[in-house]
């Protein structure tokens, strides 16, 4: 048995010691990556027979060509996942970017196994109308804790795309309170609200950026212009678009020409504004990732996201930060736009991915004067919030923040490495922490070296056109970024 | 100590012996209504102290205009609630009709409790790319074991809105589709559907009803035309609305008359749609609520239902049955739309709520073509539908369907024994297995008697404009109505 294998049963020793006995884990002695395997194991291709045939069968029932293997969840552990073939692959994609732990933590698993927790996920509340009592307490210890400096505002959502449709909501509500200046709403406002019709349903717009990603429910996916897998066929609003900066890097080599770049967008952002307006569909809301992921993972400096929220402030619309797939510490600090020194806060910050639950945190004069406007049945989950207060405390215990900006240099500097290299194969090298990304010279040729570099045992994800996704776990080591390196070396050699 | 308190504290061990040592509980000697006390204790007035306390330190984070009261949900217990104050109420409202089974059902916490499936709980996969090991089996054994005669396409999602959100695309894909004629779409739109332009993005719409609730976010939103609350402020598309049939109850007495209104009802929709068509953005899709509920609980007949299928097969329109709040066997069969006889199957039927999960079946025809079209990170969470189908289990084994029907049937005579007695008071006794209503004369009226019900130990919530709403769990017993009841009267006789 070779000695990846034996290190996988001592792991599954392990976890099964700490799931079922509340094993006090000293930090000293054990760690989650010390129970990994020692690297990828490969024992059929990927997808393989048992993935396939389940494939198969649930084809039966819904469309799966999105599908690429079946996981085996209860052997993932750590930085590695496990799939229902028996392989071992090191995980950079992490579902999505939305593991903050990676797999089976020992501390998440003993929230599940601790009775105290029992009714929390057994009894799912109503939660805006029958809270339960720690829930208080432990949005105190959560959400709060963490919340985006100047922030004390917050709510929770169940997904991504919740987040973004609710934090619009309380733009919009913003907006109007101040044109009625103070007024309560109409007659005619109140009674046309339920027909679809203006004054009551205003025409007002949020502004979006090219290669945004949002979500996929109406308004969120109104600001998403990713790819048209995403958008075909579905009846959209006219609504603002601006050009997102297309930097050239490394940032640091392109001040000048970058800064140029930026100053268009915010140029073409101050059109739009005014383009709206005269239009009588003006703009209530500026919704932005600080770095594009889908999109392609695309910075843009502070700056540009000052002037971005004098412009803002300058029209009083509100700044929507969309930190669903950067939140909760991917970045080395807990929010990316902390890295922005921003005047005043954002507005609205949304979460999720990570964050185990969908929300976003408002500033004061973002909140609704009434009940039942941000609302519907079960408003998030306290169940996921009862989690995520143990994935901060772990972040906080093992200084993860810290942890990931050195692993995340650590593998920018790899990226950079592999780019000097071989020049004519990869340009672009970026990254921050848990974002780390580079370029291909076209889709086919990325969507090979991700196909190798699964052989290899690294699982990996795309973004934009032809841009290679890294989305680790907050647990990354250098060992793993090692690995990493070693694999992606093999492939790049033989494209 | 009051019996009540005792059989309180019997239900309390009961239910750490079952949670903690996997007690084989037999059906015959225990019931979960056993354990639960014989009736509603108060202790404090409704919101006592604990509450109040509670909700003004939630107050300083959001709003919270909608908080009723805070809940104990350890200590909560079959069809009783039970707040921070130590009061037991009896629950008609159910966290608005979301809990299938009432509070801390030992099979459910068994469920919890048994190790095998608590990797489904701490791993939330992105379920659409890398689904678990036991997906299949699961979601066979839950969702397709309970799929609308003649649907056997499903997919999950986290929340209600979410459903119809992506059920509505469902319809949008396939309705172009058809317009395309087997052709693929074009570079024009493509290109277009990136920046919300047509033909890309093409102005379709959905019909949708006066009062009809479908939900919060965009796309759910401009279906939802119930309250001013939910909708003053935010942008909605101009989309079709009809008049949902308004009829007189009992419905067997007024058969001609209702008859009438719903002619009228579906030749408005048939003008609407030809009018949308003459306006260039032709229906695509028609959603409705089997029964109205947030909008009032408003009955409509299987003829209408037929009719309006009719309708849409005559147009190429899909139909979306939108069974949130009314699925899951709350009408004793397990689909409300399965009492109407509709020639086809709905082509599309919407679920959240008692399902735990929410989700939605589909025709074969409205099976999207390629990957990632009906896609988001979570498409909601396995751990859900591994709770689901031990709910099923239950349902099948205790024979709820039937429970609720002859439960429902109880109540409803209650309802109109009731009204009988108080004609002045009390109007339009209407209900179908779990889903009961009955009307007041006025708002005011209405809400003193549920603040009355309250002080007596009876939760119950309200809809439409002056309705009481009974929701209760699928394990209400004849002997829980007899308690209402009781107290029904009592405040009857004060108002």
């Amino acid at each position: 048995m070779s000695s990846s294998l034996l290190a996988c049963q001592l792991r599954q020793l392990k976890y099964l010691v700490s799931a079922n006995s509340y094993l006090k884990l000293s930090q000293a002695s054990y760690t989650v990556s010390n129970a990994e395997p020692a690297g990828p194991v490969l024992v059929t291709p990927i997808p393989g027979p048992k993935s396939k045939q389940l494939k198969s069968e649930l084809d039966q029932v819904q469309n799966t060509d999105a599908v690429q293997f079946f996981v085996d969840y209860e052997k993932s552990y750590g930085n590695y996942i496990v799939d229902v073939d028996g392989n071992y692959l090191l995980d950079l994609y992490t579902q999505i970017a939305s593991i903050p732990l990676g797999y089976n933590h020992p501390r998440i698993t003993k929230v599940l196994t601790n009775p105290s927790n029992l009714s929390s996920f057994v009894n799912r509340p109503a939660l805006g109308v029958f809270p339960p009592a720690d829930f208080v307490k432990n949005i105190n210890e959560s959400l709060l804790s963490v919340a985006p400096p100047g922030m004390n505002q917050v709510i929770t959502m169940g997904c991504g795309a919740c987040s973004i449709e609710h934090a619009l909501k309380a733009a919009f509500m913003a907006f109007r309170r101040k044109e009625r200046g103070g007024k309560p709403p109409s007659r005619e406002e109140l009674e046309t609200s339920l027909f679809n019709k203006p004054p009551g349903n205003p025409n007002i717009s949020v502004l979006s950026f090219k290669n945004a990603f949002h979500g996929r429910t109406m308004g969120a996916l109104a600001l998403t212009h990713t790819k048209w897998t995403h958008k075909l066929d579905f009846p959209s609003p006219d609504w603002p678009i601006a050009s997102f900066p297309s930097l050239r890097y490394p940032l640091e080599d392109f001040e000048l020409e970058n800064s140029k770049e930026e100053q268009r967008c915010l140029a073409e952002v101050e059109d739009l504004i005014n383009h709206y307006q005269k239009r009588d569909n003006p703009v209530a809301c500026v919704a932005i990732e600080p770095i594009q992921c889908e999109g392609g993972d695309n910075f843009a400096s502070p700056q540009f996201f000052q002037g971005l929220q004098d412009i803002c402030r300058k029209n009083n619309i509100a700044l929507l930060i969309d930190e669903v797939q950067t939140g909760a510490g991917t970045t080395g600090k807990f929010w990316v736009h902390e890295y922005f020194n921003l005047r005043d806060p954002p507005d609205l910050v949304t979460f999720a991915k990570k964050m185990l639950t969908g929300g976003f945190y408002y500033r004061d004069h973002l909140r609704p004067k009434e009940g039942y406007r941000i609302f519907n049945t079960w408003i998030g989950d306290p169940s996921k919030v009862v989690m995520l207060k143990e994935v901060l405390k772990v972040i906080k215990d093992e200084q993860l923040l810290q942890k990931t900006t050195d692993t995340g240099k650590y593998m920018l500097n790899k990226l950079i490495a592999a780019q000097n290299k071989y020049p004519h194969l990869l340009s672009r090298a970026r990254g921050l922490g848990a974002i780390a990304a580079i370029d291909f010279p076209d889709p086919q040729t990325r969507d090979k070296a991700v196909a190798k570099l699964r052989e290899l045992g690294i699982h990996l994800g795309t973004c934009g056109t032809s841009t290679l996704r890294i989305r680790p776990t907050l647990i990354l080591e250098k060992k793993h970024v090692d690995i990493f390196a070693d694999r992606f070396h093999q492939v790049l050699k033989q494209l």
